[in-house]
């Protein structure tokens, strides 16, 4: 029966949204206290459209809802980390509106930390909590590293999702099987590339690409020609040009040239602004309080008109190796898709 | 010492041409007498430009002999299989025109036949026969996986060298650093692709992109948008166009926009024009034996002024799993690169 599920875009009506509230030290270190900063500070920008719900391990809910304030609910559930994207189960929905939650496995990105099992756990118990269906799928994937328009096209990158770390045992063809029929996706596009920086999640593609609409699609393309993915997104960028989507039509291509450095905690990190989350009438973009800024917040107001688009300073939250996108989850209102 | 040597371009002068004679029954089955009349073809094309040895394994040197005629050298060794270009040395030089031979480990491309012991022991076998200098190198490289321009810089496939079942232990760093210290180049240019049919190596560049001059490269491009490749050889097309060599120089690129397919042993080929030898004063180029052939064939020659470029039929050493290309391995002349 899963198979008439399909994932809805992003810009799909939600419900709400998920968040997982930062707590663990050997990840943020000495920016613990800015990174809840910057978490509540999203959490209330999103809250400006819709619903947040913020999750927070047991005994950290007092201190999520003094950061969060009163637009922000908090619940309590075991966590190890605070990655909605990539932990929380990813909502489908069949044409009648049922909805459901996939739950694929989680290994705290190719085992790069240690325990993962409660953020593994975790997609069940928020279904549990949520009373929505849970389909399993052995597959482990997280959801930043995918993209879908809704209408059957799904883009990732090769550098992540055919990294040895994660489906050794699975070849391309079948982990394309496996996300169309949990996804309800019938074309898959593979880029080559996420951010060479992107260590943490070995580009993901919601670093470097995102779908904007049916047919459309932002990418990075840094205008820097010493940015590390100078080549290499244009390499994506070629890819995009000359593939169509699973409906037939040819890709437009919005630009974002502008990128970002932020120094934090004695180094440098890039905050990238294609880590955006789309609400209900808005985006929520993470920035790093540099001049260019405004040109990108610009770019993607562009890219999706009638939405409000709200930057958030987030360098702490890239320094953990991610943005506003790797930290949230949209769950889809209960409605028919088409 | 090994740092002052480099490996030269293969437009340098060369002394001959090594090839192997091709007796695996188990690799090629019922196209084993047409592949040794194509191996044969080869030997004798490049024989006009350059002396040629045929290695056989022992007992098969008659047979060599026959096949080659009097002007290709045959001389008995032990032999697993029959692909010098990944098997045998890479041959360098210094400024003083001294050579050597680099022994790179070879696992027959990641495992994918067995045994592989003879041609792991073959390059240092070539260098006794030859009385070269032998450089030893821990890496696992086929010579089909790189090509120089033989004034600092080396282009690759991540596709293959970044494949696990080569060097799983190293990082691009490390295998970057070994690159540089063992063929005296300064810079590494990474392509995303190699062809996705040529999964026998795992996508070698030396199927989609070579060096044609100082400052040249010649790409496949695929003008078939049902190609496999149609997609990926833009991708690498892409990063070509934006990165500079080692002196700092822009690439011309030369497009080969042909494909060509070929029916044998009952399945289908794909005949790689790129996979092409440059011998002294000519090109010699695996042809499919269709229409498009003499149009690839003029595309090479207007990339490689000067030179006769020569087809030789050769879907049978596709089948294999290569071409011209895969089964010749050149030995520069002993004189000084600069």
């Amino acid at each position: 029966m899963t198979a008439s599920f399909r994932m809805p875009a992003e810009w799909f009506e939600h419900e709400s949204c998920l968040m997982a509230w930062p707590t663990r030290p050997d990840l943020w270190g000495d920016v613990l206290d800015t990174v809840k900063g910057e978490y509540a500070n999203v959490a209330r920008a999103i809250a400006e459209f819709e619903p947040v719900t913020m999750v927070a391990p047991p005994g950290w809910g007092a201190d999520a809802r003094e950061r969060c304030g009163d637009d922000v609910t908090v619940v309590e559930l075991p966590l190890d980390d605070s990655w909605f994207r990539d932990s929380a189960p990813l909502f489908v929905l069949d044409g009648s509106g049922r909805r459901a939650g996939v739950d694929f496995r989680f290994n705290a990105w190719g085992g790069k930390h240690a325990p993962f099992d409660a953020d593994d756990r975790i997609s069940g118990l928020l279904l549990e909590h949520l009373a929505i269906e849970r389909v399993h799928s052995d597959l482990i994937l997280e959801g930043g590293a995918i993209t879908v328009d809704g209408e059957g096209t799904l883009i990732t990158t090769e550098q992540c999702l055919l990294h040895p770390n994660r489906n050794p045992g699975m070849q391309r063809e079948g982990i394309e099987a496996e996300l169309k029929a949990r996804l309800g996706v019938t074309k898959v596009i593979w880029l080559p590339y996420g951010g060479l920086l992107d260590t943490e999640t070995d580009g993901h593609v919601d670093g470097v690409c995102a779908f904007a609409g049916p047919g459309k699609v932002v990418v990075s393309l840094p205008d820097d020609p010493a940015h590390p993915d100078y080549a290499r997104m244009r390499a994506n960028r070629a890819v995009l040009e000359v593939t169509s989507d699973a409906q037939g039509r040819p890709l437009e291509i919005v630009d974002i040239p502008q990128t970002a450095f932020s120094d934090i905690a004695g180094g440098e990190v890039e905050v990238s602004y294609l880590n955006y989350y789309i609400a209900n009438g808005g985006v929520v973009v993470p920035v790093a309080g540099v001049p260019q800024d405004e040109a990108a917040l610009e770019v993607i107001a562009t890219a999706y008109p009638g939405r409000k688009v709200v930057g958030v300073k987030a360098p702490a939250i890239a320094y953990g190796g991610g943005g506003v996108h790797c930290i949230t989850q949209q769950i889809p209102a209960a409605r028919p898709t088409a």
